[in-house]
């Protein structure tokens, strides 16, 4: 992170010149925090990235035919937990821009200028009544300081909400960043993610926004995973409405694309903490790949190994099974130069185990944030990707989803 | 199958000319069955299929070493359970050679003539003391109705022993292939599989056998996933001694293959069944694919995906799951003409949900032996694996492997 960067406590209302609400519209079935609305006070530069999934769902077809139509410009976000609106055809359709109209009517803006985000159970009706009766008091609640309301109101199996902020130098002036997301299960989001919402009161350029946005999606949301699923719905919209008065060029992007790097890892760390049944924050670098796509390769591999996470929930220094996937991982490895080191503990390197290490490893994965790394013994470049433990807590959460 | 082949009781002493044995080393912890023995009473025609995993075990490289110095020749076969022997360098090696070298003086035939397998925990050195004693009493034991025996002594977490044989009808003689095999863990072959051993009383050229079980394998241990890991042990052995008399020609080659698929298949059912944790069988059929290679990758992402096993384990028909794990399977996928069907009931097609057909589906799913098939609407290929249910049980099992 560079010098001009300071993360701290904040959210999507952090930023100068936006509101958000979050409120109940009666989706799940106890009441809780349903419905979350994000209004920019004046036209903000917006850029998206969403589910590379074949199966995507309907508000992402309409926040993607609404951004090309406004020629990304964006007043309003607007999302819904505790049903996907995802595989319900037509009519799924007709209730996420009916969700875009109502907004654009409340907000007094065009139809384009607002996003639709829809997250929870798959293959179910969105009930378009509720959202309708629930719109006109989202609005009347929103708040430049009900970033958290909002948060809370777009989990689903998320164990907590997931916030952070950041403010960024640019020349004499300061611009902040904020964000919110969700997970928790379904994550391995493929060029895109679960649902994060970010702004900024940077003016930004679109094209450049757009860039930075995937550079920062990059090494966070898509460097993170807790079960190898790409969800129908994954989204990150970014919202720069320039209420800071300072500008964002090809000079001083760098800046800029740092601190919504920092905002954007800051979630993805939040995602995996919040994994479904997660009880260990897992942090796993592979190094000595041939190169970058085969190292991120091999360590999505292991972060994804049912073996790895079951072992590392049990508090088992088994370096074998890093091993095993590294070998499977379809990526160039060389026994005889790998390396495996669980902490700063080395158990396996040129071709030999160090047992020895054993116990001080497993004392070691009695913690909660645990580092692991791998050594291809094939080249020199590397990557980071963030995963949690598999604990029986996930086949229990996942095993009764929907009973 | 054809008519030619009938699927009986029975394991790798079924056919002519085979004695097994089953004894106890005394490398598992518990003194139970851990050191196999099979031999041909004369020198027998053998193939072989090999992980694909970059980090190849010991007793992998010794017995390809083995197979190519014989010309594909061998008289027996040496299995030791409770230790994988790999990852263990240059130690390793010797001990898988002298495993080989200490049967071969027993069996009194070429070194080169026997071929080792191991499997059990990774990087562990191999206790060669122990096997060195405990073989000649496993030599002793050779019984020619002790197939059951060497099924149980290959076992690792395996709930029970994997045997299966079959009788063929070449011209009028009647040949039987026999096999065993072992789970149950690290369970996604790619290209082989986790250990089985295949005997036949048949003579078979060596290129004809190495094709037909290749061919055999294809559709059953690399059609079967527990939880998408290949190791770095799996192997499958088949020897033909030519006992009963019968030759295998191009001419009658597909009898012997049908014959030989069966036994696998059988095998491979019995691995799935016996997974880690595992409740439920599960056969997954990918219809509509634009190609063979595009069903089979959809079906193994369906069969590995913890949100379908964990769906299927609690008995709820969320077919949304199924289409979300189908769109980012890297393979043509047309939603509004894909299909979902649990059983015989239709969940989804054409874009729209049958979910007055879940209650129906749930019932479904309370069998332990459950269909599910997804139609990607975008071609006419197709694909069948198994796999089976992820519960909280293989959490418990993995998280406390070795301790």
């Amino acid at each position: 992170m560079m010098a001009g960067t300071s993360v701290g406590v904040g959210g999507v209302t952090t930023p100068q010149g936006y509101r958000a609400s979050g409120s109940s519209a009666g989706i799940k079935a106890d009441n809780g925090l349903d419905l979350a609305l994000l209004v920019s006070d004046t036209p903000a530069t917006a850029a998206a990235v969403f589910t590379t999934n074949r199966a995507q769902a309907a508000p992402i077809l309409i926040s993607r035919e609404h951004l090309s139509a406004s020629g990304g410009v964006a007043r309003a976000i607007v999302v819904n937990s505790g049903c996907a609106n995802a595989c319900t055809g037509d009519e799924g359709l007709d209730a996420a821009r009916e969700m875009a109209a109502e907004t654009a009517r409340l907000v007094r803006c065009s139809v384009a200028e607002v996003l639709v985000a829809s997250t929870g159970v798959i293959g179910v009706a969105l009930p378009m009544g509720k959202i309708r009766a629930a719109l006109p008091a989202a609005f009347r609640g929103l708040g430049n300081d009900h970033g958290s309301l909002a948060a809370r109101a777009i989990m689903t199996t998320d164990p907590f909400p997931k916030e952070a902020a950041a403010e960024v130098k640019i020349g004499s002036r300061t611009i902040r960043i904020g964000g919110m997301a969700k997970g928790s299960g379904m994550i391995e989001p493929m060029l895109a993610t679960m649902l994060g919402f970010i702004t900024t009161d940077a003016d930004v350029p679109q094209p450049l926004l757009a860039r930075a946005l995937r550079e920062a999606v990059d090494d966070s949301f898509n460097a993170i995973t807790v079960d190898g699923e790409c969800s129908t719905n994954d989204s990150v919209m970014l919202l720069a409405n320039g209420a800071s008065g300072a500008s964002i060029n090809v000079g001083n992007c760098d800046a800029f694309v740092d601190g919504l790097s920092a905002v954007c890892r800051e979630l993805a760390m939040g995602i995996v903490r919040g994994g479904e049944g997660a009880t260990k924050l897992v942090t796993i670098t592979v190094t000595g790949a041939a190169s970058a796509l085969e190292a991120r390769r091999a360590a999505k591999a292991i972060a994804n190994s049912l073996l790895v996470k079951t072992a590392i929930h049990g508090g088992d220094p088994n370096w074998g099974r890093l091993i095993a996937v590294a070998g499977r991982a379809n990526v160039a490895f060389e026994l005889s130069r790998a390396a495996v080191m669980i902490g700063a503990i080395t158990l396996f390197r040129n071709g030999r185990p160090y047992d020895e290490a054993a116990a001080e490893a497993a004392e070691y994965l009695k913690g909660t944030e645990i580092a692991v790394s791998v050594d291809l013994g094939s080249g020199s470049a590397s990557s980071t990707v963030w995963t949690c433990d598999l604990s029986a807590e996930y086949v229990r959460i996942n095993a009764e989803y929907r009973t």
